[in-house]
């Protein structure tokens, strides 16, 4: 079906800077068992991010730990976090450490075992501090890599934002510095004695899909959907 | 397509105790801004938890958040968490007030003004101290809905775990007793100027859909999927 694409990277034109290095192990994000799920080459994590389209962001408020979904956006080795200023879980991450996850299921792993079952998946945890943006010129450059994110050439297309619109909207950048990047993929992992047996074991794969672009009922008559958005969907 | 359905509830047999009343606001699940997006009935919490295939755990581990996907179940009025009993950051959850979060994304409004785009969403936030299941009976019982909630079916089907397999899985409950409900749905909410401009606005819709099953490499000839498998495919 037209329209009815599956979800990958936006065409941002990202990593212009010169980039980190590749990925190493910290106490935090070293994997103790199922280590061959690590991936420790940046590109994984870049893979990772630019396919996403929500991030949970976890931060600390009042002493317990919150987990919140919200927009993103990478530039590089940046990460931008789009919150609203009046939320109290995003606002308390700016200057603090915190944790970001990007996770995307790709399948239900269904074993011989019930212990064996399990997911594949991709996913990406991110530390470190998060420093909320301040200066005019970084928000609205963040805030153009957040919306080329989500829907690849709504920038310049849609109206710029207002002094009071962009006072309404916060803005996190957190460096790509330390991450755990954890991918697994294929087959089952039963023991060899269970797959002897006559059970059934396979994948049942999971995909995210666009569908067709649905008007607004404000639409204004005779407007047709725009190319770029006609190929996001 | 065959096989190619849209990811919803998993029929498990839910709330068959005594359930917990609906949902009223406390200071960190009370919504300041856009608060036609909160849901304090219980069942919205149910529906949301139900359709989801992974949720977001965030705890606490030396001083910082950590944000952990992992798989779940609910029975009732509590949320059953797997994972390893080698993962840090999953145990570090046991005794602890946590934060679990679980979100699915429906649609990407793309608005005529920057400020005005936004994502359709279903989104619970639930507030609690989780508890490690040391109990062999009740370990076994939140496998079994943490199994069936991933593939209905499979519990029975698949081969039962081994004390040592048990051994290495950790469960943690959760009381559904303090959550956060938010749904976004439907169109843009841009102001009537911009809806007078010539821009085109509206949703491109996003799906979670599971996929024709494949078999294990390692399979033995002439098994066929199974209708419980077949069908959730």
């Amino acid at each position: 079906m037209k329209g009815d694409g599956e979800v990958g990277g936006a065409p941002e034109a990202n990593g212009k800077a010169e980039r980190l290095p590749d990925l190493s192990n910290t106490p935090r994000t070293a994997l103790h068992r199922h280590r061959e799920r690590a991936r420790t080459d940046r590109d994984d994590l870049y893979a990772v991010l630019d396919a996403g389209l929500i991030c949970h962001l976890g931060v600390i408020a009042d002493g317990v730990p919150r987990v919140l979904p919200t927009g993103y956006g990478r530039l590089g080795d940046t990460l931008y976090l789009h919150g609203s200023s009046a939320n109290a879980t995003f606002m308390a991450g700016g200057g603090q450490e915190v944790c970001v996850t990007v996770t995307h299921l790709d399948g239900l792993v269904c074993a011989r075992s019930v212990f064996t079952h399990s997911m594949n998946y991709r996913s990406a945890m991110i530390f470190g501090v998060a420093r909320l943006i301040t200066e005019a010129d970084e928000r609205m450059e963040a805030l153009r890599v957040i919306t080329e994110h989500l829907a690849p050439g709504q920038w310049s297309y849609a109206r710029q934002p207002t002094k009071k619109e962009l006072a309404a909207t916060s803005v996190l950048a957190l460096p790509l510095t330390e991450a755990s990047v954890k991918i697994r993929a294929g087959d089952p992992s039963d023991e060899p004695e269970d797959c002897a047996t006559d059970r059934w074991a396979g994948v049942v794969p999971v995909t995210v899909r666009f569908g067709e672009p649905e008007p607004d009922a404000a639409l204004r008559p005779g407007i047709a959907v725009p190319e770029h958005i006609r190929h996001r969907g």
